[in-house]
């Protein structure tokens, strides 16, 4: 009997985290979980206590740590805040840190947990999108893996198992093409929230389901392959594979190519990050390529999805610019989701920021957690504009 | 500069012997040739000794023998028949052996080649499906190893590198469907030899091609699939795959699948097989999914394809059986090529040899060539009664 391994899980109320519990539940005492995190579902949170008894939880916001210290059975230890957070990231006993926190509050949190040694499966891509060069650096030097959960990311990570990255020419993302792939461009002005939110393949956040609509959620992908792949943004190419079956794909030198596929189902790169690189076994839904029949596969166009150019830009230019996008991104779509801008707002807003606000080229983490503030004062003060 | 590895090429004039020689001259200087062995396409030899300067080679024919001694501008040691194969196979200087052979002649060079402890890159399907077990024996107790170049295998090859083949669910085998996979199921009985060596993806050989269009090939190639990877017959599919684009499949038992992609060019399998497990650059044609479109998959049918039917029967049967229905399928393959037999009497013809000839399990190497010898036999007589 091989000792469990012992697992934080930081942001554990998201779709991701309800899956990685999923899995672990699955792996029948294969994994101990030290601390789950929450920033105010104190409900879900007692409920994942009573179910997988964790040794500690974190709750971030005030009020919910309150509620959540008078009323709960929980008997472990209870933190607060970011302090508590980055104290869970940085936990000795950890072998392993899931890293779902959604947006630019995972970066200090990942970053504490690379500097504790810790094993990352990283599942937070705005922190590689905002700060990758300084998580990248901080992984090297403390010789700590970066597992990737993102399907695609997942992906490619499989595809190379065996493989050597100096053989490789390049690497396809696939991109579903979101929920307005057909969507004549002139109907773009009227989109709903309710329509964004209705993606045709994946069960999502909110704030990713938009992000798959503009695709500037493959934008932040692209940038994330850019850091845990170390290839340059000419060597990364975005693919419309509307099945979404193809996760990913690696052109090799040869001109041979290798795809991770397999059933839209998050749990399966999930058990991957968690393992890796063993596999376990799951009766998780099989792929039955004659049941799909027709894979299909077409260039995206820039049109359709200008966010996901504003991203690309944003890589080339390098520095501070991702971090900028990415601040303004969460606050655009946060405002569409609240009603404040239109659909076709949410790139224009991104693009202005990026616009007036001065890149920092090899940023510290200060530069990088200002240029994230102060694109989202930017941000604010362009949809207030717009509102009135 | 590392030392050229040395190669000998067994069955120098086919296709992949051509495309593999074309390989060999990209690799500029990585390569020796120590034997180029021919049956009697004696001036294709005469610039390929020019070409490549392999240090001796062997003409299997013996007027073809005579006749190269007599005109050839080539100063190295020529070796005549199968006794001058079987030197080139077991040549100490070999640190690889290509099996190119066609047909059962490859078997013994192939064996003679393991005994002498050489890399294997095995191009010579046939020596599988009838001395599987014998092949796979050899390698095991010489520690060889056995490296597919057919690119269905290679996928699969590729698709397992830093895999472990515990983690397989299934491996599936894709197939374009042949010449005859649109064609209405009666008008099978009309087709001609031109119609059947119309390939639709790959440029092969005529034996192979007429294979492809009956789909006994596809079944060998499971049969051999079975082989190299140790998998039962049930965990090997087949999947029509018309593009001939993914090349197979393997499925692992956490739901992930793996696929290995590329234009249809057996210049990628061949190369990957000589520089196994690493890889090399080369300019072939690179794979564009956005110009391709659309990949499709369907199950096949075996009232299309009966010989695919039979060949999984006889891997099921075991023993003698795969070496019956290769050697039956020789013997009807070269008399439709000849004009003897209609397309559609090829299945029945092996149908009947089966039916008629007993299989011995465990069988030695003298019961499977005794298994082939009579098969062609009975497959003989069969035909001749078909014609009178």
């Amino acid at each position: 009997m091989i000792n469990p391994r012992t697992i934080s899980i930081l942001g554990s109320t998201g779709s991701i985290v309800t899956q990685t519990l999923d899995v672990i539940d699955r792996l029948d005492g294969k994994f101990d979980i030290a601390y789950l995190t929450v920033d105010k579902n104190i409900e879900e949170l007692e409920r994942q206590t009573q179910r997988f008894s964790p040794g500690g939880v974190v709750v971030c916001n005030s009020e919910a740590y309150s509620e959540f210290k008078k009323h709960t059975r929980f008997k472990g230890e209870i933190l607060y805040g970011n302090e508590g957070l980055h104290q869970a990231a940085a936990y000795e006993g950890n072998d392993l840190v899931m890293s779902a926190l959604v947006g630019f509050a995972g970066v200090v949190p990942t970053i504490r947990a690379i500097e504790a040694g810790k094993t990352i499966a990283l599942a937070n891509k705005e922190a590689l999108v905002s700060a990758g060069s300084i998580i990248t650096k901080a992984a090297t030097s403390h010789n700590v893996d970066l597992i990737a959960v993102d399907s695609e990311h997942n992906a490619i990570l499989q595809c190379l198992a065996g493989e050597r990255i100096n053989d490789v020419e390049k690497i396809v993302l696939t991109a579903s093409g979101g929920s307005f792939r057909d969507t004549p461009l002139d109907e773009f002005e009227a989109i709903t929230v309710g329509q964004a939110l209705n993606h045709p393949n994946w069960a999502m956040g909110n704030k990713i389901t938009i992000d798959s609509a503009t695709m500037m959620n493959k934008g932040f992908e692209v940038i994330e392959a850019h850091w845990l792949f170390g290839l340059p943004a000419g060597q990364i190419e975005v693919l419309i594979h509307r099945q979404s079956i193809i996760h990913s794909m690696v052109h090799f030198t040869d001109g041979s190519v290798k795809a991770q596929l397999g059933m839209p189902d998050m749990r399966i790169p999930i058990s991957y990050a968690l393992t890796y690189p063993a596999r376990e076994q799951y009766n998780f839904p099989r792929l039955d390529l004659s049941q799909i029949g027709t894979l299909e596969f077409h260039r995206p166009d820039y049109q359709r999805y200008p966010c996901l150019k504003l991203a690309l830009e944003a890589l080339e230019a390098g520095g501070t610019a991702t971090a900028i996008l990415n601040a303004a991104n969460e606050v655009a779509v946060g405002a569409f989701l609240n009603g404040l801008i239109s659909f076709t707002e949410i790139h224009k807003i991104i693009s202005s920021v990026i616009e007036k606000k001065e890149i920092t080229l090899n940023p510290s983490l200060e530069d990088i957690i200002d240029a994230d503030s102060e694109s989202r004062d930017i941000a604010h003060l362009l949809i207030n504009k717009i509102k009135n």
